[in-house]
């Protein structure tokens, strides 16, 4: 593993007013590094030096779980999809402090995966050990070069995103889900995805830092959304698949940073409970990409209208017949990146929120940027 | 399968004001129901007899996958805790909404758990007609005799937990619980669960009904907990492990019927994120079994309390050291069933919070009792 020495302008906001917002705007450049010399459009596949498991040894892994606190988790979830459609392994993530303490069994045909940004993080940390304990087997997703994680678990992938200061996680959420997008091309491409889909997402991959700065330069368009939520107290953040995903991620940086009560909801289990608190006062941001379940979540937007909240949609140009009241509007890369470009206006419309709450950004009420502790 | 027929005052709500306050009251006789006839004490172990595989292959049966929608997706959260502690068969619920749309990698050594009160809902259909095409073995836990998930699945465990009018579920929600408990337990039996463990579990299922009913009888204790939420617009509720799906299904049941913002938390989730929104006027519910999680749980109510929130804890008798405001405290029966009990007391804490605000308890605003469409 190569060590990273970060200059010293790397801890300074720069020209921003925040670190979360300098962070926000390095993703282009921190995702060119997590993407540097791991992309193989000789084999339409992946190079991630850092997984010391052979091929073999990969073609027999079976499921795979990855572990996780907090933005890491979420990642992880949305990494699951990324693996489980284009590899598929049944894969699924679970809080790393959730699966520490409740004696999961552990398989041998399973791979343990552990995302975290510091490396230190105390769960997940000891979720590591016990999977090993247990004689299973685990890489890690870490941007700390050398950190407990790291080391512990011998083997993975580096993010290379460069120090994140700012409490909330945003260039490293983006970063771990490239990540892990670069092992669902290696793992897929060991198995049944096609040199052309090979070479499809590998020029998505490589397409995806210049799409981020293309989001970032109309950051005055999602101040403008930010507007929407003056007033409210309450807001949900809905998807299906892996566009929950991106809703639980969107949802967790408005409440940490806003202190806005803002959930994440499966948008079909919002009928099975949550649609009770839907009001005008309540405004739904949906995670609208479009794919196969379009018309499942343009029903959604109709039945949180009728019900009388206001509704934003993060989706594609193009024509919808959905009621929703605002919409931000991202071009469409590749099917399986689009989610993770759909986070990127949800990134600044939390830091907008909370600016115009008042809000101390960079270091909300109650909350600590690395969870060393249990 | 034995048709249940209901007589005429099952639909009737009796002496009380609502028919979910009927339905909590009802626990003890259904419960009696589900497990009428099913503990074997000759064997330790239960008798399941709607289940068509046989014990050599219910052993071959590596993994277990839980799907349901709303309450039944909670439930099958508990569940699966019970059989992966039980029968150490590696065991994960998942929303029946999101599984079928997900293109679900199907295994032949997993067998697929449909949790439906109506045994109507649609997406847990869906999600059942989706592992029956791609090959897979599932079974039903479904209280209507004779719908449509119970026919698909053509084996399982019905509830008979009696006609469940209510738009939010209280008896069958405990009652699809008792039922995978059932299941845990034959599962353990064939595998490695000792004789001692069996006839254990099986006194402390005999005694469930009693215990419950000794919980109702104490309706003015939690009455007056209820007040403590006065002016409180939102609220978390947490707990660990099992006491996390508890958590859930308590504030579900808070958000159905009460409007009042509720939501659910692995109590170790909240220090990354969450406990930005903890304020004097946010309530904490946490979930307090006297297991192995005990002083992890009392580390986070003490960090709930250090940012000024205030805590009910539901809990068992004894002492601790733990700073929480109020408390209930349920006799303890045994590890694996406790956290069922600890469920009790949050229903009838929604029911009379969502009295006290005047809320229409047994028709909540934009909500269906089974949700058949998609």
């Amino acid at each position: 593993p190569s060590a990273m020495i970060w200059k010293d302008e790397s801890y300074d906001k720069g020209a921003f007013d925040h670190y979360m917002r300098k962070e926000i705007a390095d993703q282009p450049e921190a995702l060119r590094r997590t993407l540097s010399g791991r992309l193989e459009p000789r084999f339409q596949t992946t190079h991630l030096g850092g997984i010391t498991l052979t091929a073999r040894e990969l073609l027999d892994v079976r499921r795979i779980r990855i572990l996780g606190c907090g933005a890491a988790y979420i990642a992880g979830a949305l990494g699951a999809h990324l693996i489980e459609q284009l590899a598929r392994i049944p894969c699924q993530a679970e809080a790393a402090s959730e699966f520490r303490y409740r004696n999961p069994v552990i398989e041998m045909d399973t791979l343990y995966i552990a995302v975290s940004q510091s490396g230190e993080t105390f769960d997940t940390l000891a979720a590591v050990q016990e999977v090993k304990r247990k004689g299973g087997r685990v890489m890690g997703i870490v941007n700390v070069v050398g950190s407990t994680i790291a080391r512990e678990c011998g083997q993975g992938i580096y993010l290379h995103a460069g120090p994140e200061i700012a409490v909330v996680s945003t260039k490293t959420f983006t970063c771990s889900v490239v990540a892990m997008a670069l092992l669902a091309v290696h793992l897929g491409r060991l198995r049944d995805l096609s040199n052309a889909n090979g070479a499809r997402l590998l020029r998505a991959l490589d397409a995806l830092p210049d799409r981020v700065a293309a989001i970032l330069e109309r950051e005055d368009e999602i101040a403008r959304l930010a507007e929407f939520f003056q007033g409210a107290e309450h807001a949900f953040y809905v998807g299906r698949s892996a566009g929950y995903a991106i809703a639980m991620e969107g949802a967790l940086k408005l409440k940490e940073i806003s202190y806005l009560h803002a959930e994440a909801y499966p948008a079909s289990e919002l009928k099975h409970g949550p649609l009770a608190l839907v009001t005008p006062e309540t405004p739904t941001v949906i995670v609208l990409p479009r794919d196969d379940l379009l018309a499942k979540n343009v029903s959604t937007i109709e039945e949180v209208k009728a019900r009388g909240g206001p509704v934003i949609a993060i989706t594609h140009p193009g024509e919808t017949h959905a009621p929703f009241d605002r919409s931000f509007e991202v071009p469409a890369l590749e099917p399986e990146l689009d989610p993770l470009l759909l986070n990127i206006p949800l990134q600044l419309l939390a830091y907008h929120v909370a600016r115009q709450r008042g809000c101390d950004i960079d270091k909300p009420r109650n909350l600590a940027k690395s969870v060393t502790v249990e």
